[in-house]
């Protein structure tokens, strides 16, 4: 089990995360684990009744539930109204973020006319390009490389080996893992000769506050204007986003997802993993779509989608019911063929 | 609107572009713009008739249009007979790419007997291997590292944190993004006792001209010989291309498209995002492959594929058309045999 | 063809491989091919019957074979019980890899109380963090970025711009590609307020002795505990690994391969490109599951899996064959009806 780094009580737990304690105050809170691996001084977590009986068989310190399943509970009670953002909390006060020291290492580049807050951090062969702006409190991890004319916004943290190309922004508390791209060129070509012409892209990248950004994805920058990732969207790696695509507020895109050019997803939506969404298109806010789905057409009515071309997930998974059964299907049609042939041939 | 960096007038355009002008010749262009959203200043463009009535009522100062759609242009014309390309030329006027000044960073390492020509440009903590060649205007963004042997050819950009694996060859004009990797080993195994030994791979990677490769694109080494990179080829952002793929001049392939070992792609093929081509196949030039396709087998007659396994795209379309009232047929089947028990029974 | 560093003679190559020679013991070999291609000097090999023709026209100065092939050899045969295998070998010896010279490169960046080992090989801008470790014979590559508490065991290479968090441990003999990034964030969230709460992933990344990651794969921290990767597996470009998976030894992962959180994958397995696999799944040991498949529920019982969801493979292609006579169904069941119905009107 991970140690804490900084241990704490249960009475002080309770009291940071605003929970109900059932339970004594005093009892040493040195680890997090699962119900089930959980050992002495462990905390723990209960959110899913198909774990009741790891709950009740739990050795944990004391467990983060909600008042409903209190009940069960064999040890100290943490009672909060939503678990997994209690216990979120928890473990940032368990395994607090090293906090950098600000500062620019002195193998780090910095451009002219670039201005890095005294209270931000640059890493050892970071790259900060000119009139590019980090500040207070980011830090630009080693062999990041930031273009010209960037902004990276209060407590971001930008990635080892991340690039930013020229003119892009990042708002705060954002978190944009190694190996990032962010503002490569879109992928715009005009048909001429024999070949292509690539077609300048002379727009940006603009991600808001609090986004997460995985390790690997590419984000090209607009053709014209911005490609944006609206507020508080959660991102995983290796996801490819296409040039003027806008993804809203509090979006989650899983990892290995991909939207071609100018395609428009409305705030809150879930997209599963390696789906794809076709260019142009516009995407209902509240939008589910499931994994390895494709998206073809614009979705105007919020609900769950699945397959390719995507549709209603129920009706997809009928189709693929049905599909299995279609081998029967044949063999009945078969037998009622032979049947109306000898019924055929007796009317005849 | 994006304003441009270099300011043009209607007139200097036209002769640009070798357009036929229509209307005033000393009109500023300032910026560029879609027709939707231009304003004054702004230069756009039109190919499509869906946006007709977006070019009946664009503000744009001059639009890019051919000679037939020209009688619905409210504004100045610029007449040419390929609108798309001339708009990429109207931009890279507009927008001209800054010259990198030439030069090496101090912070760059320059491996022995590597030869970086006077006129190229090597960014801050790029590392070059021995004895690899750099040609003139050609331009190694931070970080980026290129192993030993490699070439890179003249007025070729390769991106921040891009990677080189020694012996690749990189042709003129062409442009890679961040975090792209070529030559990396080729994925080659031999099962050899309860596992697998790893086959030398002691091919290389060759890109021809005018190619365009994505960020973190992955282009492994070939086991022999050659891994190849057509003309002109463009490649968009985390493609996989295995050991000994021959990319033909000309093809476009998008996001996340990935190819199989010594798998062949014709000229002017055009792979969609998220397909996928099995290993040892022949594609014939001039192929289209669908988004999300899987080609399993060769493709000796150039058409548009679709679908897993692939199959010509009116098949698939029909064949999913019929998928989704397959829950009808079943019902119809159900009720034939009703009518035929009874028929039966009464028959007997 | 690729000229051998190191040319061998047919006897000097049977007594490295311990394979029967048969023929002259002293042809030079020089280069290695494949055996249409082979020319004068050339070792190639044969595995497969698909090729007889091939080997019986080759010009190859010799050719690694099985017994039961050899007859149709025309050339210098050694004949070994696992050609493949020992081709690998072969070229080990032809092409030896070069040994780098250890030392750490003066502009490498070492944290403090890290370790690097004298016969190891930092190269240049790479970054070491505080306390870890590089064994003996280990080669972390120009612009690699290791962060603080990690090991890199013994004859391990990380590749150029590849990146390893904090607490990441890589085994002996492994080989991390270019752009590979271990030990990122887990995608873990929790619903809060209108949007999510990032939760602390405290947990790392374990990779074992002999692992291959290929470029551009990411593998997740685990929340808590370990995410593993298992000794002696391979893993392909573009890999995606979330939090807590685990991979079994000897796992084979082709390109662009997937794995939600908390997978258990057995020994033994292989996952072609683009498959997907689920969250908090267990696969059985020696199970296969096919190219862009997606697993969606635990696997059992070992056997080649196929499509979305997931089935045994011949019943997938089973469906799938079914599916391209679904329109041959319909128009069979319309006749039905016809006759039905005329036959029904005849008997009211």
């Amino acid at each position: 089990m991970p140690r804490a780094r900084q241990a704490s009580t249960t009475g002080e737990l309770a009291a940071e995360l605003g929970a109900e304690l059932r339970g004594a105050e005093d009892i040493a809170v040195t680890g997090a684990s699962t119900l089930e691996a959980a050992d002495t001084g462990d905390l723990a977590f209960f959110t899913s009744k198909r774990y009741l009986n790891q709950l009740e068989a739990t050795e944990a310190a004391a467990v983060i539930l909600d008042a409903e399943a209190a009940p069960a509970c064999p040890t100290v009670a943490l009672l909060v109204a939503n678990p997994y953002a209690a216990w979120a909390r928890a473990l940032e006060r368990l395994f607090p973020e090293p906090v950098p020291e600000p500062g620019v290492h002195h193998s780090a580049v910095i451009g002219p006319e670039a201005e890095v807050d005294p209270a931000a951090r640059v890493d050892a062969h970071a790259v900060i390009g000119a009139r590019s702006r980090v500040e207070a409190g980011a830090w630009i991890e080693a062999n990041a490389v930031l273009g010209a004319d960037c902004r990276v916004g209060a407590g971001t943290r930008i990635g080892p080996n991340a690039t930013l190309y020229d003119g892009t922004e990042v708002g705060e508390r954002a978190h944009i893992h190694a190996s990032a791209v962010l503002g490569s060129r879109g992928f715009g070509l005009a048909p001429e000769g024999e070949g292509y012409r690539e077609i300048p892209q002379v727009g940006r990248v603009v991600v808001a506050d609090d986004v997460e950004i995985g390790a690997g994805t590419a984000i090209d920058r607009a053709a014209l204007e911005e490609t944006r990732v609206g507020r508080g969207a959660k991102i995983d790696n290796l996801v490819q986003i296409a040039h003027n695509v806008q993804i809203g507020d509090h979006c989650v895109i899983s990892g290995q997802v991909g939207f071609a050019g100018s395609t428009e997803l409305g705030s809150h939506c879930t997209v599963a993993a390696q789906a794809g969404v076709a260019g142009h298109l516009q995407v209902a806010g509240g939008t589910t779509i499931s994994a390895k789905a494709g998206v073809i057409s614009d979705i105007g009515e919020p609900g769950v989608y699945s397959g390719f071309p995507h549709q209603p997930h129920a009706k997809w998974r009928r189709d693929m019911a049905a599909l299995r059964h279609l081998r029967e299907l044949r063999k009945r049609l078969e037998a009622l063929e032979r049947v109306t042939k000898a019924n055929g041939q007796g009317d005849s």
